[in-house]
């Protein structure tokens, strides 16, 4: 048990607790399943940049661990302090600091949502392109952490594409600013890029200048179904490769539809579909009718694009996804629920893989996600109280974020590594990349006080 | 002086030399003033990864400073071997490994000229759009070394941008792959983007998979003339500001559009100018509509734009600037020819500043670049037998880096910190930044074998 006394001194006593309750409530996210829950020893909300540092610095100084923690939204258990310690909650960090309409910038702390983000700049004409599904809860500090990105990723990037500039705290408490409000940069080593994605083991991150594009003033959508799945990523590759113009191309297998269908009452053909959004200025059914022409060559069985689409929520089953996957089967929990991208021309590969993996182990694997950046989300289904289902089960899942990085990609394409595909770091990055990661991480945190227990195998 | 015996034991001897014309060559690059030519001990030209790590594992043993180098086209010493040792040229691993349509890549040596990227995609309708102005010229390998971009970086972003895999040998001969062929990754720590741009000092880019775009199929281009430097550049921020999709937004300053009329015998009014191109799929012309909307706020007095441009080389007076520069006073050098970038919204200031201290001190400041990023490129125009006016000079230089630095850009937007910018890794970085910086060199480069002397203050 940590002596906390160091930290009530640090910071008002309110704002440092060893309630179960908190400790608890710290102690997992969002795919964290009960039995591998991990509370902290204490947890503490810092508010100031100097808050953090001085925590830090003192935690160091004591050999006590400090993982960071906001939202609780990952799913990779990357905020879950394993080696306890001291869990360090950044969400009262909130404040949106500046919005530069001049610059397409904005500087927020840490723990602004997501979506406060988007509404800070909605009167100026401007929306921050990468949020994940989840921004309505994610905090900017975590999407940095895990270099998160969501359904307009396609067309914009990930978070880490549009991270100007980051103040970040190290684990001796000293503070250095990584990256420039300048739009490029060719001045020393990019520290800012080597940040994002690090999920909290090089640094804090305290304070961060987002990029912003302009705000489009048409939009598009629709939805269209395939008989083959193979015919519906084909088509998400084609689209992409023809060079649509397309803001989203987010596919639902088969078993996903018949699952959000008896979610919401839906009648989506359970079929694999495509949803599709466009965005831009000027030409967007232009764009949209380019996109038809695409669309022929596979034989889509139902189109609902454009004008057709007006006036209808299109997108509903694919925002209900989450939820149907988890009601659908009550007895059946996902394991390691994940994500896994590769290169575009490999997609359909991929998921037919995945397919027959699903139908020799009768498993149910719903898959769904960015098909537009070649990155399929997918659940293995299993009875947590039938040992050899699980035992056939993490073997599939093993053999799919295998099949993955052999097909060119990588082991997480927005989720981060956390603690769940530690054991996947080595297979994509080979024994020299993950010792230069080692390396860095000795570098800038000798003494292995940020976050222990992630990303490293 | 280097024993050289062990590098003909690694390379056949023909790729090992240490004639006086082959070190003088690669003593210098295009910003090296004769003066501060730095000849290697001796030079090496491998042809595969297997040599170049074993070249690098023998002179790390040996403790040989070893400086990468291609086409020499840097402009900051970048590959300049300033502790002498060997210069690696990798000029000879310059074959197109594969393209791969599907997934929209390609994977090339580092040799590789940036034209040959463009030629080698062509047929399969994709380009490579983060091409600097020396494409014909720069080498792959260079381009990532110093993080390049080029015209059509305020549509497609820098060179890093579209990096989406390196193979790296580091200074010890150990080759590690970083990055991915997936469009994103959330994978462990970015050690790609921190390969990018740090200019041979952390490692060798020994193949690199490249993203692509799809060649659009409508072009447009135009300039425009303003009275005043201020209408130009708000005219410049005020076109990215409204969305317009613009793929080139290029300034040429009055004294600048004199010295091209001067080259070339052309008729460009000599006032502030924007070149202007777009590129598109659909809807060019409309773009190129909202375009002329945009700009009527601010007071052009000539534009000649879309169907007016139409035949007519509008792009020549920037294509043929440098050289132009060159010839205009054949009595005077250019001090540190530079470039430095700031937010958008202050593109306007340091335009006007760098005008002040022109005519502060009397000193010819020709001024253009990437108006469109906030990026200049300028020349300190200087007698370089007048000492007084080199000291001058030197200082004026200093202060238009410093003041790009403290409107939050940054020291170099796109040539890198080599040796001639060192000064300012501090001031842009911070103590803490430089040390960050310092530790990750220490952990990837341990025995400081790569690229000695540049980078850091």
């Amino acid at each position: 048990m940590t002596d906390t006394a160091f930290l009530s001194s640090i910071l008002s006593p309110d704002r440092v607790s060893t309630t179960t309750a908190d400790r608890d409530h710290h102690g997992r996210d969002w795919g964290t399943p009960p039995e591998e829950a991990a509370p902290p020893d204490v947890v503490v909300w810092p508010e100031s940049t100097a808050e953090v540092s001085a925590v830090l610095a003192a935690a160091t100084e004591r050999d006590i661990p400090v993982t960071p923690f906001a939202a609780g939204t990952g799913i990779e258990g990357n905020a879950v302090p394993v080696r306890g310690g001291i869990s360090l909650d950044l969400t009262r960090m909130d404040t949106v600091l500046e919005v530069r309409p001049e610059d397409a910038q904005i500087d927020v702390e840490p723990g602004v949502v997501g979506a406060a983000v988007d509404e800070a700049v909605a009167a100026h004409g401007l929306f921050f392109p990468p949020l994940p599904t989840s921004a309505d809860m994610a905090t900017v500090g975590g999407m940095i952490a895990t270099n998160a990105s969501g359904k307009r990723t396609v067309k914009y990037g990930e978070v880490g594409d549009w991270v100007r500039e980051v103040e970040v705290v190290l684990a001796d408490g000293s503070v250095l600013t990584a990256g420039t409000r300048a739009a490029k940069s060719s001045s020393g080593y990019n520290i800012r890029d080597l940040i994002v994605g690090s999920e909290g083991t090089l640094g804090v991150v305290t304070r961060a200048t987002l990029a912003l594009a302009g705000r489009p003033e048409q939009t598009r959508v629709g939805r269209v179904t395939f008989s083959t799945l193979a015919d519906a990523t084909d088509a998400a590759a084609d689209i992409v490769g023809s060079g649509v113009d397309v803001s989203a191309v987010e596919l639902v297998d088969a078993l996903s539809a018949r699952m959000v269908n008896a979610y919401i009452d839906a009648d989506l053909p359970e079929r694999p579909t495509l949803f599709l959004e466009f965005q831009a200025d000027h030409g967007v059914d232009e764009e949209v009718d380019f996109c038809r022409a695409v669309l022929a060559a596979h034989d889509p069985t139902t189109v609902v694009l454009g004008e057709e689409a007006a006036g209808e929520d299109v997108w509903e089953p694919r925002r209900e996804l989450a939820d149907a996957v988890r009601a659908y089967y009550p007895d059946r929990r996902s394991l390691h629920a994940g994500d896994v991208a590769v290169p575009l021309g490999s997609f359909s590969t991929l998921l037919e893989r995945i397919r027959a993996l699903s139908e020799r182990h009768d498993i149910p694997i719903p898959t769904f996600g960015h098909a537009g950046d070649g990155n399929v989300h997918f659940d293995v289904l299993v009875d947590p109280t039938d040992d050899d289902a699980v035992d056939t089960a993490e073997r599939v899942y093993d053999d799919i974020v295998t099949t993955g990085i052999d097909l060119g990609g990588t082991a997480s394409g927005e989720h981060g590594i956390g603690r769940g595909k530690r054991g996947f770091l080595r297979t994509e990055h080979g024994d020299t990349g993950v010792r230069a990661m080692e390396a860095i991480k000795d570098a800038l945190d000798p003494t292995g006080t940020l976050n222990p227990g992630k990303i490293f195998p």
